[in-house]
């Protein structure tokens, strides 16, 4: 059966890449705070890091800050990940960064939204709600979730770091639950490359499910401790998200070619 | 010092009611699936509820769904809510229902969209990533957050009922973290009327907070026992949304002046 994963494992074959280039137009980052604006950043990212990214994220904050401009630069954006997709002979899935979560009747308005209205592959979701705020979402298996599980940010451990009485810390009691709700396996979790131990433990958890990983670059994460905690065996199941490192850099297009060079290299010494 | 709360409780007293009127606009709901139906339904809605609606809560994905179009529309009803402010002569505050929750530099863009762009008063977070998640929300005292506690659905025992190393149940945790995060007294609870027995712990736990108590009616919460539960002791401290029970109704305004006065008398004879 086909599915997102299936999909996503197919793009890293083609591209030999493990990186998901992120499309975050923070404002400070523009050259005018202006949907316009939004719109050249991220075309202009894509065309010149489309041949090595494995998947692009949009984050829909730095859209939706702009209202409905905002939303139809959006719809824009992964329009243009379509038409790149076919210039470069190879579907570059789109992870839409929302991080949603709402009781049912609400999460499929907002599946609907994401992958109906602006046609995205896969979303980011919040596991506080429970299955049957993610069921929506996973109905269909070619559409795909990633579950925050461990987070990048300082204060994931507020929540995520708590013992349970089982003695599970709660990102491993996500990580056994997603997996029982993975019947179609179309379920991946969101593990930050800021923290290696936790990575260790979700991947000895959950040996086989794919995990987008944030925190490299800019939030202090190491590529290559990443890479050595959270690739599954068969050299794939991470995708390494990185916005600002390659946005910001005076010529993306290098540093994107870079970043998949240095993926490869490192999985090659790990190989070893 | 005002803040989002003593807003709220100003407009509790003016207009003697706990109700919150949930806008809603599901598809199934509409004339026809158009972001104009959509509008119609909530101008209608405000109009016929506001001298009984302590708040309106906008549910962000029923406007999503649409796209751009939702979100001008979203726009629009919260500025219809502002003008039906003036007529009333009192502030009806506007909670989005969003349960954003996204790292620090996101979260702001998130803040910036729920606040300036379509001007709420308040918006629904999740507690998931901790404490850098929620700080750009609780800058300015006179917006407000209702933190994801314990939600109203079937699936919320999934996360939010685990036992603690310490013997706390996670909701019990969020809630004496939400009150840790607390200080600029802006910060409220998501505790739904579906579980009364967690409610009675989340409010011996936080005493003075708030609670966004959804669940009432179509979910199965009953409007009595939940009152009970979870109103402080100076009689106030939840809100009550009500959505489809009031849009579904024959007459929305009759039945949003009944639920007013059903919870006065409930109010009434709890004093007793």
């Amino acid at each position: 059966m086909e599915t997102f994963f299936s999909f996503l494992e197919k793009r890293v074959d083609d591209c030999s890449s493990l990186l998901c280039v992120g499309l975050d137009p923070h404002v400070s980052d523009l050259n005018e705070p202006s949907p316009a604006s939004v719109l050249d950043f991220c075309l202009d990212l894509i065309k010149q890091t489309a041949p090595y990214a494995a998947a692009f994220k949009p984050n829909a904050a730095f859209f939706e800050v702009f209202g409905a401009e905002g939303w139809t630069v959006l719809k824009q954006v992964i329009e243009a990940i379509d038409e790149e997709s076919k210039r470069q002979g190879s579907l570059i899935p789109v992870v839409l960064d929302a991080k949603r979560g709402d009781i049912a009747s609400t999460a499929e308005a907002y599946a609907k939204s994401a992958f109906e209205s602006l046609g995205a592959h896969c979303i980011t979701l919040s596991p506080y709600l429970g299955k049957d705020s993610i069921e929506p979402f996973i109905q269909d298996p070619e559409k795909g979730v990633f579950l925050l599980c461990k987070t990048s940010n300082p204060g994931s451990g507020d929540l995520q770091d708590i013992k349970l009485e089982d003695g599970d810390l709660l990102y491993e009691h996500v990580a056994k639950l997603a997996q029982t709700w993975n019947a179609k396996n179309n379920i991946g979790l969101v593990v930050g490359a800021t923290h290696i131990e936790a990575m260790n433990r979700v991947r000895a958890s959950a040996p086989d499910l794919w995990f987008l990983t944030p925190g490299v670059g800019a939030q202090g994460g190491e590529l290559e401790a990443a890479l050595k905690a959270g690739l599954r065996k068969d050299g794939k199941g991470m995708l390494i998200p990185i916005s600002r490192g390659i946005s910001r850099a005076e010529n993306p297009k290098v540093v994107a070619a870079e970043i998949r060079d240095q993926i490869l290299n490192i999985k090659r010494s790990l190989k070893q």
